[in-house]
């Protein structure tokens, strides 16, 4: 009650302050549940489930004899051209930094403990776990308290995105920016790699740093070659990080994601579908592709949206449920269980499937999937 | 004046017994827009933009001597399973009528005219003077002025759907239902088929009546081969008409309509896109395709999407807008100019290119995806 009496006071008069947002608007957010509050360990905390004033979706606060504000992770705005688009944004010279397929999170100290936030600002346990196994994060925790270390949790043994890469096959992560509390402001490149070196931490690869001007066509290669061995696509970033990035992706990640989304066609297939194939024409454009490379990418297109949909619909067809199985390393099946709560409380529904050794496989339901391919053989109309 | 109050105490009393439908409904339309009040020819008329009740939109009724009330075209519901839908859904023998590529016209006297409503219940001039041209109508409706012909416009110099087919040439018309005006009720097949032939109006054809029971292999062989011939598909009806039809369409038609979408992406992609390809995976699945089959399904679909975007991007760049050229059969260019006023009455923005002989080339703009690509292409983010 005193930590409640604590924050009203605070809601009121410091927060607004400290977050440049007007009191009005947090007030507003907090009333349509915008702004959730929740204990985090036995102390009040702040989810921001939406973007408010300048807090980004994502954002956390912890109240604790310090207030500790992580602010989300600033959406990155994408480009479907290279050119013109690089010369109208940047200056000077861009870092070329891959962008890896994983998922975000965020690791901060909050009091004498480090967390791992996903993207819209849950804690989550397996992978705050897996970050401090996977990295020594505690030496540049002590002597940056006030950083948040921005990066991808990457490999198959990632519960959210699976995707194998040879430099990281179970689980891996790689950082690629590392930011201020509060007010959200990230380091330069070189300061970066620097600081990650001291602490040996792992940084995302830099492609290079390129002038604006030549820019275009270096990454027109790179993104070729990048998407002929199967991974994502890049970032384009100011050095001095005063410009905001854009991201840029390969043919071969679209084709993916599409494959993915027509795997669960009536859980992603609708929400996913436009926005990569507007990117499919744009790139094809830009590469000025001859008969044969645009065959092969129409080809792509076509088999990533039709052979992922006939599959599950046979799946169901013959009994199964639509469903994603996926592999945790865990220390035992009771900390499988944990993540499971931690997915239920998210809204997903999964089930352990099986745990052997310290391997546990958890399936995820596609509801929606599997409930209206069953109505459909069944003589459901469309 | 006089004329509104007639309008009034009808709606208030008999407007409801007459179409079933409460009072309370029919004002809550007006009230809101969806049921609007429009004038025709000097009489009052009302047209439905959406359903109301019973009342199917594009509804239209006509307020003269008599009140003539024709009724929406309903929808036709679609099955993505040949089986067991039809055997779920038909009972006894089932008619398989080829479904054409155009657009859904209703034909019907009013008073002494004969007039052409399209889907959505807009007296289309251009519609009414063809049909009027092409069929002789007059006999028909002398005789039986209860009844709505229900049909479709096609060839390629209609100026909504072009699409060529070999016995229609520029322009053509099929009828498929005729209705009652009032109740909706449509003819038995054989009746139908007995009376068109009397007035020498050309219906659609029947491809066959079959046994409920052995109709789904005779379907999928129909679809396979109007498919292969770059035609649409099939309705299935119930002979009495007493049971709803379905609709069934082949790889080909889904296609083209995506090959007309992906031309102007930011205009019909996302909305046309999804059902499209889900189509394609229950028939892919249904026909158990092979290996070859399933890759040339994918290739078309694929080809489909990308090939028109890429154009389409390709002549903005080059300073053109994203635009469909029509032909239209006129008499003289005044004509011309009233179907654009017509067209510009419902929101269509078009132009008129040229007009030679009895010819107009009409070009209709699609700004969204003209705007959206300048955008991109100058360097706009996504």
């Amino acid at each position: 009650m005193e930590s409640k009496v604590v924050i009203e006071n605070f809601l009121d008069k410091k927060l607004q302050e400290l977050l440049h947002v007007k009191v009005e608007k947090l007030d507003h957010g907090i009333k349509t549940g915008i702004i959730k509050f929740f204990e985090f360990h036995g102390f009040p905390a702040m989810q921001f489930k939406k973007d408010v004033g300048v807090m980004e979706t994502g954002t956390v606060i912890y109240f604790r004899n310090k207030i500790e504000v992580i602010r989300g992770f600033p959406k990155i705005r994408r480009t479907l051209m290279l050119s013109p688009t690089i010369k109208n944004h940047f200056k000077g010279k861009i870092a070329l930094e891959e962008k890896m397929n994983g998922y975000n999170v965020r690791i901060a100290s909050i009091g004498d403990e480090i967390i791992a936030i996903t993207r819209r600002g849950y804690v989550c346990p397996y992978t705050t776990k897996k970050a401090l196994e996977i990295m020594n994060l505690k030496d540049f925790f002590n002597d940056n308290p006030d950083l948040v270390i921005c990066g991808e949790m990457l490999g198959t043994e990632n519960p959210y995105v699976a995707h194998y890469y040879e430099e990281i096959g179970d689980i891996g992560f790689r950082v690629f920016d590392i930011r201020k509390k509060v007010s959200n402001e990230p380091m330069p490149i070189k300061e970066k790699t620097e600081l990650l070196e001291k602490y040996n931490l792992p940084v995302v690869r830099l492609i290079g740093i390129y002038e604006v001007n030549e820019a275009s066509p270096i990454i027109k290669k790179v993104i070729k070659e990048i998407g002929s061995v199967g991974r994502e696509g890049i970032v384009i970033k100011d050095p001095s990080m005063e410009v905001p990035p854009l991201k840029y992706t390969s043919s071969e990640a679209h084709a993916d994601e599409l494959r993915y989304a027509f795997t669960y066609p009536f859980d992603f297939g609708r929400d996913f579908f436009f926005s990569r194939v507007i990117r499919e024409g744009f790139q094809a454009f830009e590469m000025k592709e001859n008969k044969e490379e645009l065959e092969k990418r129409a080809r792509r297109l076509g088999e990533a949206i039709l052979y992922p949909m006939v599959d599950t619909i046979k799946n169901v067809a013959s009994g199964d449920t639509a469903g994603e199985d996926l592999i945790i390393d865990v220390d035992n099946e009771e900390e499988a269980e944990d993540f499971l709560h931690y997915l239920h409380d998210l809204g997903v529904f999964a089930v352990i499937l099986k745990f052997e050794g310290n391997k546990a496989v958890i399936r995820k339901i596609h509801q929606s999937t599997t409930d209206k391919i069953t109505n459909y053989i069944n003589g459901g109309l469309y």
